[in-house]
Parts: C-alpha cells; structure tokens; sequence
C-alpha cells in the first residue's frame, strides 16, 4: 500500500479517517497484545484467545506497518526471530483503548476487574504512561 | 439477535468485548452522526458524506439497537418518521470517540480545525458532556 493509496479515504472526517487506519476488531486486538500484553510475534497474536485467523493476521500485521503504527525488528537475541513493535504513532492509541475498557466494563460483561478499572479511571494518565513505556 | 446470542463473545477481554459491541467502523460512524451531527433518521445517515450501503446500514441500526446502543423512536411531530437516540450506553461513547478524533487530527490529514481540537483537548470533559447533552 502506498501512501497515496492510503490517502484515499471515503471523507476525511477525523474519526472516519481513524476508523479507516485502525478501526477493524483484529487491528485493534494485535495493538492490545503489544499494549498491554507484551506479545510481540506472530505466534504470540495468533496464540491469543480470539483465536485470529492466520490469512487475517498476516493481513493486519502488514495494513498497521503500512500505516506507521507498527514495525517489524529481528530480536537481537535471535536474529531469525521478528518481533513486532508499536510506533509512537501506534502507542499513541493507548487512550483510545483505555475507554474502550472503561465503557465496556460498564455496560457489558467482561474479566476486568473492579481493582483493574479503579486504577484505569482514578490514574488514567499514569496507566496509559505505564502501558506506553512498557510496550 | 437475544442476549443469550450476543454475550457469547470470543473472549471476555474487556477490549474485545467493546469491540464486538461496537467495533465496526460503520457502527460507529452512526453513533457519531447522532452524537455530534444531529443525525437522527435512515434518510440522514444513508446521506452521510461516506456512502454507507442501505443493506450495511440497516443491519448496523439492529445491531445497535439489539447492543442497547441506540433505540428507535416516533417523530412526536409526525408520526410516520421514525427517529433514532442514543441510549445513555450509546452516548457514554463520547470519550472513545473523542479519543479517536484526537489521535487521527495528530496523526493523519483530516477536516479537523485546530480550534477544534484546542476545544477537544483543553475542555475535553466539557465538549463531551455538551456532545452527550445535544444528542
């Protein structure tokens, strides 16, 4: 995808925009898994409970590097190992998808817990901070 | 769709859940028109700048409906026109959308003004509440 194809979105309202770079369920779950779940490969995504299909997940992974929001590295440790890393452009979506939480866990059943969502809302700024330097 | 149907979710990650509820760019591209564009009727949203499909459109509407999202109502003033509100579910969104605006007007080229977005960052819990009250 090049940045002019990229460019061609159906308006260019901001939150249409934003939904046409990230807002597809499976993007936003690999952006969870490198936010708050440290999992960096692709066997780490496609090992998560969601169970992504694995044509799904190589198209992802190459739609969020194409858009600036992730990036592959070879792992020093292991250089046939690609580990995959947000960008700050990805990291950057950490308050997006801390009210996500924070509404679905109001409204929905979920496996957050009440400890968990005191720390989100009471320290909103200091968990995104966290998430971001951790991931 | 009963509620039996909609909690089997592929998992109970808060975040998953919220995207199963909502995570559908056309979804949430309606809960924008009612929250922000006094958008409030299937003639309005299918004229929506993006050219939603009237088939995509009507099973985004049940859908929302079915989530609690939104609910249908009768124009008090004539009543052959069906209207559609945010439920308090639907309108506690504003933060998520918001969030998202914010990140796509830092990150992408959007109609975002900067004065919008000054409005947005430095009274965020003020253009929220004013969003959720005129919809």
């Amino acid at each position: 995808m090049s940045a002019t194809v990229l460019r061609k979105r159906r308006s260019t309202c901001p939150l249409n925009v934003a939904l046409e770079v990230f807002g597809d369920r499976w993007s936003l779950l690999i952006v969870r898994d490198l936010l708050f779940k440290r999992r960096h490969t692709y066997r780490d995504f496609a090992g998560a409970e969601e169970r992504i299909a694995t044509n799904v997940l190589a198209d992802r992974l190459a739609r969020l590097e194409a858009e600036g929001i992730l990036f592959k590295k070879h792992d020093p440790a292991d250089a046939r190992r690609v580990l995959y890393r947000l960008t700050p452009k990805g990291r950057d979506l950490a308050p997006v998808l801390v009210e996500m939480i924070l509404w679905s866990a109001r409204y929905e059943r979920t496996a957050a817990t009440p400890a968990q969502i005191r720390e989100m809302t009471e320290h909103k700024a200091r968990f995104i901070a966290a998430a971001k330097a951790s991931s």
